[in-house]
């Protein structure tokens, strides 16, 4: 007898978790929950995990590996305008995660914690097989009432962006095939591994951003991915204009000897940029307009001649 | 060249996590971290992880695992007297986690969030390989400065507990070996084994135990080495009278047809009771003493006639 098809994770969120939802998880449908804090504030929580072999490679620098777990959850702190107060951490580890391994993953954290002004209130530790499995739930501070959802954005509204598209994608990309696939130059092939190695967080712009979003988020599942979760949740669509894409000069150099790498920039994951929809910013706020918010649904692909793409599972392909 | 010796779960918090720690922390020398919450409140913060072979069986039915996992945080907050708020969830789940499995599991989170009156908040879903990772972290609001720590128990103190012990590590026994080997009656066979998969987490009797107690914790690593964790951040010593334990029919008979299993019963964990100290406690709180705080260091383990037992690893002997 056939099986029922697989639910993908936002089905399984939505069929199975979306029901246990309280007030505060704003219908599991945005990256955070809210919950009351001082007067005047509220708590933004984030819980993100990673996984050895899914998320990291066994051999990834644990320093690095450590900065990253902190940062992914950091950055949806930075997407709600938040300030950092502090986090809880689980770790699941298998005997390949010795005291060496240990020592440099909590060097990360310490070097983290500096940069970022957030320490550790507590956690959990024990050990598992297979892969380690690491998650980070992070605590943020905003003024209450402030800090923007997925749900606010209106035909009108402009969409933008932080940062540069693509080069954790890019850079994982490097990652897999250990070969110099996209025929870089040797520093852009670091920066785009560091880039996929090592999110920034946006904090200080972020505390911009949010007062001015009318929905905000932070790109991990990808451009298009995630600007759909901000469509859907705001029931509008969404139009991305390639052209107008933020990209370095290694995204752009790996670009020109295969442009067929777009479907990877735009669908790709781990920039951790943030994402927002605003209908003007102050001029020499450091974001870029990338789209723009429409009625109807879904998120539409331009390419430079106004033409739209298609982002097939194999490729992108013009229709 | 020799490997130097692994550190146990305490001392690897202690080298690589504790430097880490921040204010509401507690040291990490506590399992709850506290912050800030609206007027004459604060939150209390815990996280605790399961792991599939590690912590559940891969054929546990998956409602109780849920539930299981649920009431391992909620006891951490009953222990300290505060009133469930939400919790987030994350689960790292293998192909065997499959929809059937989620259908159930969600079905348990539903039923105990019922009855602990607490919500879901948010979360994050991945997969992994080897063994599935369920972790939550639990909010709970207490009023400010009300929640006893592990570090306030003094000598003269009484040692107190909620509830019966051993019985889930003797479930856990009874699981592992698959046959009748501590020789019960079915009914006291099924008790034993529903201790084990299901703690019944104190959050009434919590509240009132919390403004009594000197110092309050849960056993969940077993009643020796938590009582060791309170007389440790206590700087003071510890002394329990087997004579006085509470134990639940099922546990004697044990105990009765095998006089070893009492390190069971002391040692193993997964009880999930409120174990206590307090000079004295109201009449009619249904809890037992069963033993005292000394000037000192340590736990030390009297047996019915008042000689010490020693508890080594191969079982305990007198000495």
């Amino acid at each position: 007898m056939a099986k029922p098809p697989r639910l993908d994770e936002f089905q399984r969120i939505a069929r199975f978790f979306s029901p246990l939802a309280g007030k505060g998880a704003l219908g599991l449908k945005d990256d955070v929950a809210l919950i009351d804090g001082p007067p005047g504030t509220q708590y933004v929580l984030k819980t993100d995990a990673i996984v050895e072999k899914v998320h990291f490679f066994s051999d990834d620098p644990p320093d690095q590996v450590a900065r990253k777990l902190l940062r992914v959850n950091l950055s949806d702190l930075a997407a709600k305008g938040a300030t950092p107060v502090g986090y809880l951490l689980t770790t699941a580890l298998t005997a390949r995660q010795d005291e060496t391994w240990l020592a440099k993953f909590s060097a990360g954290l310490a070097s983290d914690q500096k940069k970022f002004g957030i320490a550790l209130l507590g956690g959990d530790s024990t050990r598992t097989h297979g892969a380690a499995t690491l998650s980070v739930t992070a605590i943020g501070r905003v003024a209450a009432g402030e800090a923007p959802t997925r749900g606010g954005a209106r035909p009108g509204d402009a969409v933008w962006m932080t940062g540069t598209l693509g080069d954790a994608a890019l850079g994982l990309l490097l990652l897999k095939q250990r070969k110099s696939a996209l025929r870089l130059r040797g520093n852009d092939e670091k920066f785009l591994i560091r880039r996929y190695r090592l999110p920034e967080p946006r904090m200080a712009l972020g505390k911009k951003i949010a007062p001015l979003a009318s929905a905000s988020m932070d790109i991990s599942d990808g451009l298009v991915a995630d600007l759909g979760h901000i469509a859907s949740a705001s029931k509008v669509g969404a139009v991305i204009e390639t052209a107008r894409l933020p990209l370095s000069r290694a995204a752009r150099a790996a670009l020109a000897a295969d442009r067929h790498l777009l479907r990877a920039i735009l669908t790709g994951g781990d920039d951790y940029e943030i994402l927002f929809t605003a209908r003007t910013v102050p001029a020499g706020l450091p974001v870029t307009r990338i789209g723009r918010i429409v009625r109807g649904k879904g998120v539409t692909v331009l390419d430079p001649t106004g033409a739209t793409l298609r982002l097939g599972p194999g490729g992108y392909t013009h229709f």
